[in-house]
């Protein structure tokens, strides 16, 4: 693995004013990553953001071409690191190396798909109604409107996506799309694959002859750098992926500022699966089957991962839950991301097997090895009564555990329905003809979750412009938003409105002759002509 | 002017469990209007956000064609309210006939509008990804997702606009447009106004054959009730126009709950106008003539009030400040909305009066009745310097108050409109010249404004597509949404996707054949072409 300095980038300098050190550890050996990480100061952290602002005019007016290509380079740029980093990934997550190769491709994956999405450019929302200038009582002045950037963003990267949701995840991408500079808290549990990333994204930036204060990279592992980050005046929008308790504390941080910003967290959920009478009937057994991959899928350590599963007390609901306690044993334990998630995960499942009201059902057959930080996965058992008696299953417990819950009728799938915070995604397995009878239960769903999956499975979310990876509260912080697909650029931008403005100073979005050919609102009418004056 | 009850309204049922009352004042004669209103009790609150709750799945699924006739129809029953409607207000507000005449026409104008934005139908961005079952190595699911009602929305409506933005302003119509039960509170400024309005709504909940749930008034003073209405959990979001102290403890609320919740608030600023040298020399007494006409419109009591106006020193600028000065002698007093709202803008020009650093200019010859809730119009004189030591200038006077800035080159005037904060306006008065010329100015203010003029003046908003009423805190709590214009649907709506959803079980904006002809991002094409499937 390459050699690191274990230092800031910021706008392309390195930086270690504190003493305060960390390193990062392999969760599979337990070895201590050599590099030394330095924890950021207050003043670096200013300086990152203060660059960042300075940045932002000179940014936000390159041509969107440039910011296209600067995608796409940065894809390039990571693709070029090669296996050195898809092994410190490794080292640092546990992740096995087809899981690196995967999620690398999902985030050069996403780069080169916003680098399109904005070449096309309709995304800003143009709005163009037209003068009259003779209008009665009084005259109608010319209005123009489109979504520009908000200024700089801070992003939170997620421990469980090192290369996906960390560096250069959505988030970063994104906001670089809309042309705002971003300012990235490293992961402290992949501090050496936020490095190696960084360097790819200054790479990019010096190729395509962009400003550096566009970006930078800045360690921690104490609350105060993030907290400093949120509470920058210059941070305009801050995007986050990681629990709800380190979620809250910042969305509070945020909403106490004397100028309030949106602060955009995704921080899990329970992800319920309802299996109805109909797909019990037909394929029981594949959907245990199923259920328990998603469960073991990453060693259970998705957002999306289901953590509690519905059906009617039936034979064949014996059978489904026989056959996923059979998939259960049979499921190998595997290392988690860290010594911290692995000790939640442990303690999680102990306190459930000394509730009352459920039974474990299953554990993986093999022992799970604690210096490894291996988990094993659990599937526990419960019924109508025991879910009430415990309403903390409706809580998120990250990594490999569910429980399934046998209901006696219909009401109470939609009683626990009801009862469900706000999640990511909900599943139904059923036939056609469920999904009509059950409409009460999806009535209340809608409501709930980001998103309705239909005999599938929550984890290994597709990347696509139509993706919702969102929901009520907890599953996000402001549910109108999307952390993953092209909807995810409207975290950073704002309406801006041009009143009489002249053609020769209008972004070229909003002039007449419409020279990039984009869709716009224009007199209430969605068109791509150019305006022509009677 | 007709009886009234004085009661709330919950889901149609009059409703007055509480002994504590309250009566509207005529601002312009003191005398205390003869209707009794009720503080909201904490049931009386909890049953109006439960019925909206109740009433929200019926609501969401009513066809497009009966919301937009429901806007439609609520516009014809206000209008049928006739002349009472207008002498109400008119008592309540103090707003001459030909004010409560075109702001009615807004009111209704704005509702047919929508009404003629849903039909249409793109705006929920709908967004269909085809799957491909025989993907490598993995399968893609068919995604699809569109803009959905995210419940019920409280709206606190505006003293300052009591027809356009109160019970049946653009957030009551943009939330019933989304699909959304609407929980007004009352402004206890013009509670009589309120209740008319509320009663043509419930006449055409009735004709439209739609759930009376979907619509409540209450009414109260105390901060309870506003908070009570913010927090009940059934709440979903909530829209406020109104001083920035009130604005920001709901806002503080809304953040608070244990699942936090959108809370869009306009709180008004300080709109600054700067007049630039080439219009100086062009045309200054004319800017200067609708300056005054601006800073007085509505006895400037605008959100988009100009406060400030700027400009180089130079014996063009001595002319222009000579010529406002003259206009402010020439405006006649007039009455404010309330008794409150006066006694803060006396108080406000009082202490500017007493700070050192600026003087009084001129201000309106016609002596002020305070009888009568009238405001003379004031204009300040300051320089560079006088704004440095008194930063309390770049805080809105609700109120025909602004302060001229003489300014020694252009340097102060980038280092000023770096201090502002966020404004829902800036107007510039040039030529295309000198917007070329100070496009530094121009960089700081597109950061800082939602809505840049060009020799205009930001009062008068025309209500339209490409309008954008917000902008930066404090102008608004959330400067990615509008508050006017048909953008302001946002706020009320939140991605949902189904993924491997049966077309007998999509909504309908999403399924293949596209019955409504809407515009979709189909695989990442915009297109109004049904799916086709190869």
């Amino acid at each position: 693995m390459p050699a690191l300095h274990g230092k800031h980038l910021i706008g392309g300098d390195a930086s270690a004013e504190s003493e305060n050190t960390f390193q990062s550890v392999n969760p599979a050996t337990g070895e201590v990553l050599p590099t030394v990480f330095h924890e950021a100061t207050e003043a670096e952290i200013d300086r990152a953001m203060t660059r960042a602002a300075a940045a932002f005019d000179a940014f936000r007016k390159t041509p969107v071409e440039t910011r296209a290509r600067f995608l796409e380079v940065c894809a390039d740029e990571i693709e070029a690191l090669g296996d050195p980093l898809l092994q410190m990934t490794q080292a640092e997550t546990g992740h096995p190396q087809p899981r690196c190769l995967g999620e690398r491709g999902r985030a050069t994956g996403q780069a080169r798909m916003f680098a399109q999405f904005i070449r096309e450019g309709s995304w800003v929302d143009a709005r163009i109604d037209l003068a009259q200038p003779d209008r009665q009582p009084l005259p109608k002045p010319d209005v123009r409107s489109m979504m520009m950037p908000v200024g700089p963003v801070v992003v939170f990267g997620a421990s469980n996506f090192p290369l996906a949701i960390s560096v250069f995840g959505a988030d970063t991408v994104s906001a670089f799309a809309a042309g705002c500079p971003v300012v990235v808290k490293a992961h402290p549990a992949h501090p050496g694959t936020c490095e190696m990333v960084a360097g790819a994204i200054l790479a990019a930036i010096e190729k395509c002859g962009l400003p550096p204060g566009i970006f930078s990279l800045v360690h921690g592992r104490t609350n105060a750098v993030g907290v400093g980050l949120v509470q920058h005046p210059e941070t305009t929008a801050a995007a986050f992926t990681g629990s709800l308790r380190g979620g809250r504390a910042l969305y509070d941080a945020a909403a106490a500022r004397r100028v309030p910003i949106p602060f955009y967290a995704e921080m899990g959920s329970v992800n319920p699966i309802f299996v109805l009478p109909g797909a019990l009937k037909e394929r029981g057994s594949a959907v245990a089957a199923g259920y328990i991959q998603s469960l073991t899928l990453g060693v259970g350590q998705f957002c999306t991962n289901p953590g509690l599963a519905f059906g009617l007390g039936s034979a064949e609901w014996d059978q489904f839950v026989t056959q996923a306690a059979e998939g259960a044993k049979n499921a190998a334990p595997a290392t988690m991301l860290h010594a911290g998630i692995h000790h939640a995960f442990v303690t999680g499942v102990r306190e459930l097997q000394e509730r009352s009201g459920l039974r474990l059902a299953a554990q993986s057959s093999q022992p799970a090895d604690a210096a490894k930080s291996e988990a094993a996965c659990h599937v526990f058992e419960t019924d109508a009564d025991g879910l009430r008696q415990n309403p903390e299953l409706y809580e998120e417990i990250f990594g490999p555990v569910s429980t399934v819950v046998k209901c006696a009728a219909p009401a109470e799938l939609e009683e626990f329905a009801s009862q469900l915070d706000g999640s990511l995604t909900a599943s139904l397995h059923g036939t056609e003809e469920d999904l009509a009878t059950y409409r009460g239960l999806i009535d209340i769903l809608e409501k709930k979750v980001g998103r309705l999956i239909f005999n599938g499975f929550p984890t290994g979310i597709e990347v696509c412009h139509a993706m919702h990876h969102g929901g009520p509260y907890p599953a996000s912080s402001h549910s109108f938003f999307t952390s993953i697909g092209t909807r995810c650029i409207e975290r950073f931008v704002r309406p801006v409105c041009f009143q009489g403005w002249p053609q020769s100073q209008l972004p070229e979005e909003l002039r007449d002759d419409n020279p990039r050919g984009i869709l716009r609102l224009q007199e209430g009418v969605l068109t791509r002509d150019p305006v022509t004056r009677g």
